[in-house]
């Protein structure tokens, strides 16, 4: 009988187009589908909860896949820890119900964005946090990141060719948005019930900007209002942006 | 009239052949020397507190170099962080006195060893930790590290190779190794007034033999006495190593 199996994911993307399967470059989505096919020697296709950019990490995407017997999983997350290249480790394996589906049973994500605010950058960073280049004001920020919160449209901070589904276009539910000050680092963290294309690293490079002084807190409201990508600033760096986990409802996990 | 100058350099020693010039690979010191020579506009040599191995990190080498006219360093910081890659970063520059020099005027350094002992390695660790592919019993390396603490001959924890200068031999003072254990990970740092080549790695090697159960405690006094490396267990691999800090007393730095 065919039994369904989910999968959870880290990778460093650096070195990768994104999480999505593109012709001419290296997707993580591929190289997982390479290692499952080589280890269950049949080809098998495996469905991400989203896609992420390129250079975009993630701590815990989630995907599923199919499968028509009945699986060693300790034995599977070893072979294909064994066939991935060290920067794409599967966390874990496990059976889901028949109902779930890592993209339509998401009920939200969160991610984060990393700043490095010291004089130097860190060697050890730098892949993995952006340098602000000028100082800012924290006060300033924290008061521009809660215009963003609640159910809002957010097309002003979509790319200019992403295509929302029909039903709820541009129109998500940011339910928070924290920011967590350490030494030499700031954290932008989002929680939202769904994100658009590029949605989190527009709305980090328009609250740099206010917190900068170079856009005023007040034309935000204006911004959203707009609905065009060109009335917001530009896009901060993919290599800040972690993908922190995939939200689902514990039934469709199938935890009751 | 000529002054000296002191470098806080950090690195992510991943891509290097370590710290020393050595011919036909790249080094850490090499590209320093170069980009300073770049900047100041004169052929300049830096004198380090001493060399770490291939692909070791520092979070804060040391080193020195003399030049004959006074300097702007807060230009030449950045100056050097321009012509450098980016995982090698000069955190600061500073005035010395002419008696300062970044290896014989160090009285101690302190060395951190890293090791993850999650079951699956995480992608954004895989470089600065030694994932350990069996487990072990922490109450016995805590056992364990207490010999190796004080005034030893460490000859049988150094290459077979090293060159200890004649009037100490293999003789360092171990003043501290603290294991510190933390959610999937594990850090051991030492702190003497001097390490032998590969000292730390080789300790770390027989740490975890004794750890896993592979080596019995009460053969350690044994190993250090025969004062032969063919005794000790296998070198633990170098992306786990960082070199902390090196110690200077306040004197040396010109502060009084």
């Amino acid at each position: 009988m065919s039994q369904k199996y989910k999968l959870l994911i880290a990778y460093d993307g650096t070195k990768y187009s994104g999480w999505q399967v593109q012709s001419n470059s290296s997707s993580i989505q591929s190289l997982i589908q390479t290692a499952l096919s080589c280890a269950l020697r049949k080809k098998t296709d495996v469905t991400g909860s989203g896609r992420t950019d390129r250079g975009v990490h993630a701590l815990e995407q989630c995907a599923h896949f199919t499968f028509g017997e009945e699986l060693d999983l300790p034995k599977l997350l070893h072979s294909l820890n064994g066939l991935l290249p060290s920067d794409i480790r599967v966390l874990s394996l496990s059976v889901v119900p028949p109902t779930f589906h890592a993209r339509y049973s998401a009920t939200g994500k969160i991610y984060r964005y990393h700043l490095h605010t010291g004089k130097v950058q860190s060697p050890f960073k730098r892949l993995y946090s952006y340098h602000l280049p000028y100082p800012i004001n924290l006060e300033l920020l924290t008061q521009a990141a809660k215009f963003f919160l609640g159910e809002r449209d957010f097309t002003s901070f979509s790319h200019e060719a992403h295509r929302g589904s029909a039903a709820r276009g541009g129109v998500r539910h940011l339910r928070r948005l924290e920011i967590i000050a350490k030494e030499g680092e700031l954290i932008l963290e989002f929680e939202a019930n769904g994100f658009l294309y590029k949605m989190v690293r527009n709305i980090v490079g328009t609250l740099l900007d206010v917190a900068r002084g170079k856009l005023p807190i007040e034309s935000i409201p204006a911004i959203l209002a707009a609905k065009d990508r060109k009335k917001a600033s530009a896009t901060a760096p993919p290599h800040g942006l972690f993908l922190v986990k995939v939200i689902y409802p514990l039934n469709e996990l199938g935890i009751f």
